[in-house]
């Protein structure tokens, strides 16, 4: 095991009914509040109106930033700051799911700063301060909730980044599984493959091979993931399975998985922003394509690891390829794509991603991922 | 899964070579420590000087309180609590084990308090402010360095109680496993004895059948403390099993495995405290002692799930009774005792052993606990 630091000062409240405990959560930190969140779902669901109240009775003031889209923007983001600054805002409030509470981190990491928020994710300068983020979850996958971490694209430069600091992690997040009932199934699928490739990247990552209290952790996560988004897909109202799956892919990126491992990365985080940042495709989905074209091309490297991974995970034999085969298969059979051509991306791109994802592999110091490297893998997403 | 709030601000600062960092942590909480720790191990291993030093190094100065016994006394805490306020201390560092670091939590609570410490333990009165901790870990087993519980012996009254609060939580706990290398055979057999316990108090006492997350976590856990105990057992310098069993056993009491559960319970460890309470046995062998115990007295309520354990821990077939069967023999291999007569206690004694305990089921409010229920237990603990 390496030498680490775990220190995750995130408050979670958990279950059913908890969203109004948004109020005096929120009104411990800030009177002002900048309420970021999506589309139109929160207003029909009346969780908008609900969160709303809750301020209101705790004597908060609030003023709204919606139309954070998935893959959500450095644009909008900046919007949020310009909103944050002219409305004195002293605490942001995330509801909706993981784009929302990045947006929030975002705004929360730039209001206060001097320079430009796109250089926090270009690492040209490191965050000094932020606004506190209070948070209620509406979409189990990015992990978000209970991490630093904020990825946003800019629009401009076709640049998917991410930033993080510990200032940014949420004082609280409020995780009421009930509010995922209406993820319709493809959302919920994609949530899961993005969980399942969070803790992919640690366990594939890691170049240290005594670590079994969280390879034990990491596969239990990846089963119950897979197991508890076929119950969501069966019955999206089974309250149990919409829990695990909520609890697994907080659980999943929030440090404990990577703790220990030392030195990981993101491979196919890096190459699957590219797919997002160049075509909108949701995040989940693209990972989906991704993942298991990395761990086809990883195979003659650490087979052993990706065996373990099959049987530990889908009870198989030790064999490489059928693991990959398994988790691809299993992608595909929850109706996650598991082809550029599923994304309605031609082949024919292949160099331009490539392209595109190696300025991030620049950024994130992944020195063995060349263009061409890239491009032999997204070779394999067919 | 029961609506449940996780938050555990600890920082965990874990690896080689890593005590002397206790100098920064603590100096940024205050000037003046009053250092806690046990008999004389760490003034043989050089640690007290190490720590010495690394507080004097940031400023801080210290006044020292050794003498810390296995089953910490409430006459030592006082002890303490007196030195605390006599000194104007404003920050309690623990350089030891379980027992240390829950005396340093003891004395943290009772250092600002009006009234008596014990009133804490007794639930008379709530902790409302406590000085800051940080903590060297030496020993893995309580789980103390990472929760916000202390459990003290009234050796006038002969009761072990435990008092738990959120102001407890160290601000910093620092996990180095080649600290623990020179633990002998005997009490790394007891820790891992403990941290097994604790996780099969939430397993056995939820009354939630879906929370497949934690039980799968769980088992993990139990996995490996049975796995890298018996590592460290044959190499007692093997750092990686060294490494698992600390922070597995970290893993185990840091509110992880129980959030979710609902309504658990320690019934367990309620006995056991008699039997440290009485006859000042280790803690993790009078565990040893009562855990096979108790598993056979609610195998006929539990069957399944005592089975389940057994097949994922040990690999066994589901058979309640040879999942019972599989953890005593192991505990007896590893050097715990497993019977009252391995603690040499008589079993004469039972109704007196009852009756103590009765006592903490009662403050503990486990109504199911009679007097005749636990002789019942305690006459399975043969």
């Amino acid at each position: 095991m390496q030498n680490f630091i775990f220190h995750n000062p995130t408050k979670i409240i958990f279950g059913r009914g908890t969203a109004p405990q948004i109020g005096p959560e929120t009104a411990a930190l800030g009177r002002r509040a900048l309420l970021i969140y999506g589309r139109e779902s929160i207003k029909k669901s009346g969780l908008r109106g609900q969160v709303m109240n809750a301020l209101a009775n705790t004597g908060v003031a609030v003023v709204e930033h919606g139309g954070v889209s998935s893959n959500p923007v450095l644009s909008h983001v900046r919007e949020g700051i310009a909103k944050a600054r002219a409305e004195q805002a002293d605490v942001i409030v995330a509801v909706g799911g993981g784009s929302v509470i990045d947006t929030a981190k975002a705004i929360a990491a730039g209001a206060p700063a001097d320079g430009d928020v796109w250089d926090f994710f270009t690492y040209k300068q490191e965050v000094k301060t932020a606004l506190p983020i209070t948070a209620v979850l509406t979409l189990a996958a990015t992990g978000s909730e209970m991490n630093a971490g904020t990825v946003i694209t800019n629009e401009a430069t076709q640049e998917k980044f991410a930033c993080t600091h510990r200032l940014l992690y949420p004082k609280t997040s409020i995780l009421d599984p009930e509010l995922t009932f209406t993820v319709p199934p493809d959302y919920t699928a994609y949530g899961a493959a993005d969980a399942i490739a969070h803790v992919l990247e640690f366990y594939m990552t890691t170049a240290d091979e005594d670590v079994p209290v969280q390879m034990d952790f990491m596969e239990g996560l990846i089963r119950n993931i897979i197991a508890s988004c076929e119950r969501c897909l069966a019955d999206p109202c089974d309250y149990g399975g919409r829990a695990a799956l909520m609890w697994a892919a907080t659980l999943a990126l929030n440090g404990l998985t990577g703790a220990g491992l030392g030195r990981t990365a993101f491979p196919m985080h890096m190459i699957e922003h590219s797919l997002s940042a160049l075509y909108n495709v949701p995040h989940g989905a693209g990972l989906a394509v991704v993942v298991p074209a990395w761990l086809r091309w990883r195979l003659p490297q650490n087979p052993a690891r990706i065996a373990r991974r099959g049987q530990e995970v889908f009870g198989l034999k030790p064999d490489a390829e059928q693991a990959v085969n398994a988790l691809r298969g299993w992608f595909s059979k929850t109706g996650c794509p598991v082809t550029l051509a599923g994304l309605k991306i031609p082949e024919a791109d292949i160099p331009r991603i490539a392209a595109n994802a190696h300025a991030l592999a620049r950024v994130w110091r992944l020195e063995d991922y060349t263009p061409e490297r890239i491009e032999e893998i997204l070779g394999l997403c067919r």
